[in-house]
């Protein structure tokens, strides 16, 4: 390959009308990434020397959300895409040479830029994609092999339209060369716009050669513009990253109802049910099963864990050989050791818990600390906010919280000690007592309840 | 087009053997509309004169299930399409013309009528679909061209078995001699009969033309004999729908995974994500983003509300910026002012909420009225229901309703109020006081819990 | 057919590298059962003598998962196919015939296998498969229309490469050649293995003739190697599935997600929204309607019931025209009679309900006996353990159980009792009688509550 410096420029200065939105294009997102962040990290994959990111309609809102080490530019006016490079230019250096991306063209990935920056050498490299029904884009016009020209649709004569070989915009550039080309462009065409693709007659004028390299899958180079073909790209990224996982021996019940926003690290023997996404960083240990309908962001979760269905974890971490739900909601910074049962309608927010301790039903636990083989009875709730501020319960190791019990923070359980069922508790517990606020029994003899009228 | 007055015929008197059901055929579902309606609903897009519905099976459940304003037609035997359409003759005058629809052909378009009614003038339309295998369809024998006849599968010889252009039943025809060419059908056929299809043959014997027009996509007449076919149906209908959404900006994480049974409107900036059910009229404001797995039936819900996965809403309203869910449940009569909060395993119905108010976990409102900025501690209940009767429970504004707490209607809380964690509030609570309803914490120092036999 | 004894053989002994698993291959699951077992269960289909199954790797958790009774043979070295059928020769007799199956092609049915046996009379019976891409599969030699060879792709010249009749392995053998052909396959090729193949040559050279049969789809006779292949295999064997239950009557509002992963008996009328996965034995009476996105394992429900969205059953029943759901979880032992009403984010347990009785909101019903007619209240919690032991509620006819309320086992609350709101039910209410448990309320009229400090 050429040891010619490489430069990156990724054109994301575009609004996507055509996306009906106030975000511009590039910040959809794909896979839980905007797509603009996605070619940059494509982009640094290959270690260039710079990227340069001409950004323009929604600028600011692309500052704010992609948080990448790059050059940024501003094309104030949207002039074409030759137009685009060009405000890149100053960032460029005359030696080496430019790579073109597109901040709308998200699944390009490192192996297709190598394999087009080795055919380049020197010269111009130029990714193209052979289609069925090549209507609507440029062609690839050749004489004796050689690609000569881009002649795009409206200029096309019959035997140019029916080239199936097609422009996909990615194209490397010899820096020598491009300034000299770039103020070469012209826009007396119907947009009015400098386009890039005239940049392939301007080196064969020059005598640099065009090395075009076809694109393994046409979805590398599918560029999005509205939201049907960015529903076709994510279901092609999740169907892909489907297919890793499978090949890297996660059981995936459907592949196709499955979609993973983030990174998943996982051991031997995961199983994964129908409907389940992932979002942000997770991490499952051997042997993990995870239900049907779940939603994971950002979670580890131990080996043997197995989690129900409808569960909804999000920042939290989980020990080996725990049983959550069906309908556990684990909040941020919920923190469970090994062993843990969490059951059905049960919260539980910013609280560790420790090994073997259960809370299966109906339950709010917030800003807790509990130990170890403790029971927390059915619908338990932790009132650890006074309307201002948030107070944390403390409560021990083979405690056993008493059904419907109300724990008014701040307040200690001491180990082994006991709750009554119905109680309010709100104050210190101390180990191995029992603890009862409630009301004693009285029953009304006289009592006469409502009835409906008899029916006549 | 032709100015003769049109009318239309909708046979829909079948029973649907293969359905395997009580209801009758007509009644089965597309999108949670029967495809009778969905056909009257087409019709009555052309404008016609009259809309004609021939009926026999389920007589009185497609009378009582679909509220059109049509004429109905009683077919007491069902002795095929041409003798379903005398039935309807009686409401026919003998000018105009007539174009017949089927009740089980749920997905026909304007669009598709009007261009057949344009090709048919003053003479006879024939809706014809061309297959890559019509084996089992009639074929459509044209000769110099001309559409002569049709002839069904087993009347075929190989010649006429190799045509692929069939018939999709779908005809409009002149009132003029409509009665002439029905009295004369003939039902000398294996089935004992009197078929549509063979007016196709009178009209060239009266030197009437027939215009055959193709269907532009085969599920637009496409009819419904089982449950294959309705499913079938019925993922063309909702993917259609989906890219029509798209298309207008909405962004669906996955459009294979959105079911809409019904209408929804919707602003800029929406995002479904997988697996949303949406039934009967919703109506979403911008930037609103619904989770995954939510079921939402006839709803509105403001500009910048999250309803957050596995939330189910049906017949509700929610104001701007609320925070929705996971697992809420909003029942019929919930309305929600702006900046509510709703969280997890929460209930509300027949209840207002108003601005910034919060119930966040465990808790069942019903009847009940809620000011602005009020906070309802985790598992409170309102207990709305004596056995026989609803009270009402009224809760003021910037009031702390503590955790665990029951709130006995009829009974009301003052604004400013504050109910003590596990109380029973049963009496009216004084704005700006502190009620409360619990007994007294008590140590019991001599406990001695139940603990399991130690192991030998 | 044949009148020879039918003997089959099962090659199950593989350890399936490429699934990553600490499971042995045959042991992954299609619909909820290990491949092998579905193989097993087809083989006995054919009523054979003997089903010998040939095991190795995971040999021990084969024989604890598969309770099936076959003849197991261990093979201890995996030495290939030939090896693996000669392992279980001392297990069939010389007279007779011996089909030979594999524990990783799971969707083999009875028909194709009938097929075979009926093609191979008392000679040879091969399955092949002809297909567009057979690139890496062995290729079906003929010779005037005679099977004489199968040649393994990377032994072949172009012409038998072209050839698209590949080889299943499924092959049914006489026994009285069976010793001598095992006894003469040689291991000399660049796997060192002894190949059933080459039984094909042999064969030939013996004079007895070969009779292929081509499956009628591939999935029937496609392997499994890795998760890719289950995971196909799995959403193959769903899709056939719900195409049978459409074809029955069933309404599935999606097809494609719908999961059975037992048995569904069903009704007349039955409607199955979208994402429901049936587990283990279901039976669905008349008009049962499940909602999107339910999860069902071993349930028996009556005539006309509704489980609404969301609900999670398991090991229960539930009698006619009751209401379930959304975000019921009938756990094991939950018995409900007809008319039954639970509704969101209930929890039953080991525990019946007469008919007619309601818990609508937030409950806990763990070993209880409830009557009928009886009226639980929001917020209802059983407190059936005390740590150690797990006691009985016994709830009358016509109760209404008021919200908020626990009831501490042993407890015992008799026919049209009440309890009031909030209270801890820790002793007997006798018939008739209202049972309060809770403390009176009183005003702190001094109360100063926390502020947030006002914002400067």
């Amino acid at each position: 390959m050429s040891q010619n410096p490489l430069h990156i420029v990724i054109l994301a200065a575009g609004k996507g009308t055509r996306m009906y939105s106030k975000l511009p294009k590039v910040l959809h997102e794909i896979g839980g990434e905007t797509m603009v962040a996605r070619v940059i990290d494509t982009a640094q994959s290959l270690n260039p020397q710079h990227t340069i990111v001409v950004i323009g309609h929604g600028k600011d809102q692309v500052l704010e959300r992609v948080q990448r080490d790059v050059v940024w530019v501003e094309q104030t006016e949207q002039l074409g895409t030759g137009h685009a490079v060009k405000t890149a230019l100053p960032q460029l250096p005359s030696e080496g040479r430019t790579l073109v991306l597109y901040g709308d063209v998200p699944l390009i990935d490192t192996a297709t830029l190598q394999a087009l920056l080795e055919a380049a050498g020197d010269e111009v490299g130029l990714l193209t994609d052979v289609l069925d029904n090549p209507a609507g884009y440029g062609r690839i016009i050749r004489e004796n092999g050689n690609v000569v020209a881009i002649v795009e649709e409206k200029d096309a004569d019959a035997a140019q339209k029916a080239v199936q070989e097609t422009n996909t915009g990615i194209l490397v550039l010899p820096n020598a060369k491009l300034a000299g080309w770039l103020n070469a462009l012209q826009s007396n065409n119907a947009q009015g716009e400098y386009y890039l693709t005239d940049l392939i007659a301007l080196a064969n004028s020059d005598g640099i050669k065009v090395h075009p390299v076809q694109v393994r899958a046409s979805h590398l180079a599918a560029g999005v513009n509205n939201k049907v073909q960015l529903a076709e790209l994510e279901r092609i990224f999740q169907s892909e990253q489907a297919d890793a996982l499978l090949k890297a021996g996660v059981t995936l019940r459907d592949p196709a109802r499955f979609d993973l926003r983030g990174r998943l690290k996982h051991g031997q023997d995961v199983v994964i049910d129908v409907n389940v996404v992932i979002e942000g960083d997770v991490e499952l240990g051997d042997d993990v099963e995870i239900g049907a309908h779940c939603v994971i962001r950002n979670a580890k979760i131990g080996a043997g864990t197995r989690i129900e269905a409808f569960s909804h974890l999000e920042d939290c971490e989980i020990g080996a050989r725990a049983h959550i739900g069906p309908y556990a909601r684990l909040r941020p910074n919920a923190k469970l050791a090994d062993d843990v049962h969490i059951g059905n309608f049960v919260e539980v927010k910013n609280t560790t818990i420790g090994q073997g301790s259960k809370a299966n039903h109906l339950t709010y636990l917030g800003d807790a600390q509990i130990g170890s083989k403790t029971n927390i009875g059915a619908g338990t709730i932790t009132a650890n906010y006074d309307g201002v501020n948030k107070y944390q319960t403390i409560i021990g190791d083979e405690v056993r919280i008493g059904s419907n019990t109300v724990l008014v923070a701040p307040v200690t359980v001491g180990n082994r000690a006991t709750t009554g069922a119905g109680s309010a508790i709100t104050k210190t517990c101390p180990e191995n007592k029992l603890a009862l606020a409630r009301a004693r029994q009285t029953i009304i003899e006289d009592w006469v309840r409502p009835e409906k009228p008899a029916k006549k």
